[in-house]
């Protein structure tokens, strides 16, 4: 069924969806220059991002990272990584569900990306909005969590059909649920062929190895000098 | 930071919430001459809304209920509640993060409101677009549930500012998780003061007699006549 007032929303996109890609096009030749590996991290409330990223930041400690932080409200998920050292910017996007390439280079003017590090930028909590801007990042990275239902993927198509890695959090959990996971990888694979998928959980820290490692290889590929 | 095109999106956004009012206002006048009590579930993807759904249809059974279910994609949650034994109809909202009020207009020429009985409503699972689209309810329900963390209400006040209902799901799993249930409910508070809550699971049934109380009496309010 048709939304409301659709054909003027359908202009509006569309200049909307431009004027991103141009700003994503600066972004991304502003990471190169930098040799920053972009992550954009995505899920829906709850999945478990900002705890997966805090453990990730410790992991890491030491290396060049930052964090730009999208939140509709607060700046709880800024002060949790802040804690970790890691420097954070938080952006609220009040009535906006996601955030767009325009906020990530309003923000780059505050947050300087780490030259030759990594640039984490967890998204608003959604699994529909972000899907469809373009930051400038390198990766998309989609984290689902046990807890969620194995058809996420096939209901929210646009979000796991522009993922890079999928990373199915929570896994210490999976005793106390009735969770398939090779039938949510399936469904993944089903609008995404192919997608890259780790599972682990911020909790036990169990996987991390395997995430860690994707990352640095991730990393190696961003590096145009050793 | 303000969004890309902000001024053009302001003015849309201004014809398309008075259509949609006008559209609720419809809704609303025909859910009032069949006496009929609306729900609108709304929730992050994952809290556990059909779950929630299924188990309180058949408990209902034999009542007059239907459901509208909204998803981007899929018609899964649609046949879940039809194995129940409900008439359901599935609204595909594409690339639409919301219902709204135009959806349950048309959906109303295919799928009639059950006279003394009841509609409910599941939107797509978001926690921010659901938000601003009156439907025409009776009542909204926000599910959340003791896997997504204390601070969603503070991180999405627009949606737990609208709940009449907040429903805490799954809190068969609290003894394997760190989650302070009374934190998110003064985070509930917060945001709207004094908003019911309580808390079940969609699993064992634990809590069901307290929503089943709460929907009887919330019907015993839209019948005109004994």
């Amino acid at each position: 069924m048709a939304s409301l007032g659709a054909p003027r929303i359908v202009q509006v996109e569309r200049d909307l969806m431009e004027k991103n890609g141009r700003f994503a096009a600066v972004n991304r030749a502003r990471f190169a220059a930098s040799e920053t590996l972009v992550l954009n991290l995505m899920s829906s409330p709850g999945s478990g991002k900002t705890s997966v990223l805090v453990r990730t930041l410790l992991e890491l400690k030491g290396s060049p990272v930052a964090v730009i932080e999208g939140d509709q409200q607060t700046s709880n998920d800024a002060d949790r990584v802040r804690a970790t050292g890691a420097p954070a910017l938080q952006v609220n996007t009040g009535k906006v569900c996601h955030l767009d390439a325009s906020m990530i280079a309003e923000s780059l003017a505050v947050l300087e990306a780490p030259k030759r590090g990594v640039l984490f930028v967890e998204n608003v909590g959604n699994l529909v909005c972000p899907a469809g801007f373009d930051l400038g990042e390198t990766k998309r990275v989609v984290v689902v969590s046990v807890t969620e239902g194995e058809d996420k993927p096939l209901k929210y198509p646009d979000m796991f059909a522009v993922a890079d890695l999928v990373l199915v959090n929570k896994i210490d959990l999976l005793p106390y649920l009735q969770f398939d996971v090779a039938l949510l990888v399936a469904n993944a694979r089903k609008v995404r062929p192919g997608v890259e998928v780790l599972e682990l959980s911020a909790t036990t820290g169990q996987g991390f190895d395997a995430w860690l490692a994707w990352l640095r290889a991730e990393q190696q590929k961003v590096l145009r000098t050793e």
